[in-house]
């Protein structure tokens, strides 16, 4: 049995102590929330604290805050022995302000309150100063999910950036395919099979080798059709990724 | 019942023969095939021909060749009655070449010969210039098919433009992610699950409101901090999509 408390309660904290409280090896202590107002809907599932200098005793104490809030947060916590970690992608382990040792119990989604999550799907990126450590985050993170990774801080932190791509960048390209098609009155959901194959594909073929398309076969009178199809800002994206996927 | 001829053996061309063959709806009369010894596979399953002057009566005539080649090979046709169609989601109706009536039978999808394609999940876009035409090519995809739609060249046009954007485009962003993991020593799996929601969602949610991530917070330091660890070639892409989704 492993004893967390989880300190916070945004996205990633609400997710993790639904997980937690369904787990038969995880044993939650408390929730640290700092405005126990918005903390109701805890009410009699887990017990909730305001004061975070009187946590009791956990394995280990997740900060589950932004980013911009680790350092602070965790150097209130008046811990003498357990492990704190954050949930961060972007954020080095040495961002936690602690006596005790660190690490990092990073979820790789995105997240949203609304949404249920199956952490069985999602990896986990954990990291530790000592192994020891890292072996209770790796049994914290299979009583909830399934695949772990062992990632440092730097690795980590250029996952995050790769993610931006092919998330936050590859949704933004859905925006402009949806642009594309309400200006001429086509149903957006023509697409969703080729969008759902282009993401699955990915799976089973380097995406080097899975590039159709006119850019990858020259095909500069499609090209040209294409761009004369779009507007200015569609047609500054257009021109770099073809430019891009034919420089390899 | 339906009858049809195939012209050509490509691979849009091989998965509708394999698709027919298999239909209790569609009579296969004949394939078209330029070269005879390309088209072994064939043998035995359906009548083969390399006279294109001299094919069969048949309901349908579906041209599927490269695009640049649909103006001459219909014009090979001497056929006198049915409906002759082309398979090309870039080409106007107008490409095809024939003294009978036009139409277009557009399967939305990226085809590799190696594998198997489910139809069923495929939309097709039909165009024909008489309704009782537009009926048959209806008849004809839900035989083999489910979703179909109704699109004139010029939005197939822009639909094939949006699908650049959907499909190749957001590859290209696949093989970024990959080369940033690849050069950083992080299996590229990690972000499997991720690219999977990321194509998921959108069926479910408007991509202007799915969008997430340091572009869209406006969140300039972690926006900063993903420059300094990208290369040149990556660091234009990023900036440019950043852009983007702030300028909505």
């Amino acid at each position: 049995m492993i004893s967390v408390t989880v300190i916070g309660y945004g996205k990633v904290a609400y997710h993790l102590i639904n997980a937690f409280l369904k787990s038969d090896t995880v044993d939650l202590v408390e929730v640290y929330v700092r405005d126990l107002a918005k903390a109701k809907t805890l009410d009699g599932k887990v017990e909730v604290t305001h004061k975070i200098d009187q946590l009791k005793k956990a394995h280990v104490y997740i900060v589950a805050v932004s980013d911009n809030a680790i350092t602070e947060v965790s150097s209130k916590l008046k811990v003498t022995s357990g492990l704190v970690v954050h949930t961060s992608g972007a954020a080095s382990i040495n961002t936690l302000q602690t006596k005790v040792h660190k690490g990092v119990f990073y979820p790789l989604q995105s997240f949203s309150k609304a949404k249920k999550i199956d952490f069985k799907k999602i990896p986990f990126c954990l990291e530790a100063e000592r192994d020891t450590d890292f072996k209770t985050l790796e049994k914290l993170a299979q009583s909830i999910g399934q695949k772990t990774y062992s990632l440092n801080s730097q690795q980590r932190q250029y996952l995050h950036v790769a993610a931006v791509f092919v998330n936050n960048f590859t949704n933004h390209l859905f925006k402009v395919g949806n642009d594309i098609c309400d200006a001429h009155d086509i149903p957006f959901e023509i697409l969703f099979p080729l969008i759902r194959e282009t993401a699955l594909k990915v799976e089973k073929m380097h995406p080097k080798l899975a590039q159709t398309g006119p850019a990858i076969r020259k095909d500069s009178k499609t090209i040209e059709i294409h761009l004369e199809r779009l507007n200015e800002k569609q047609q500054t994206i257009y021109k770099l990724l073809t430019k891009s996927i034919q420089n390899g």
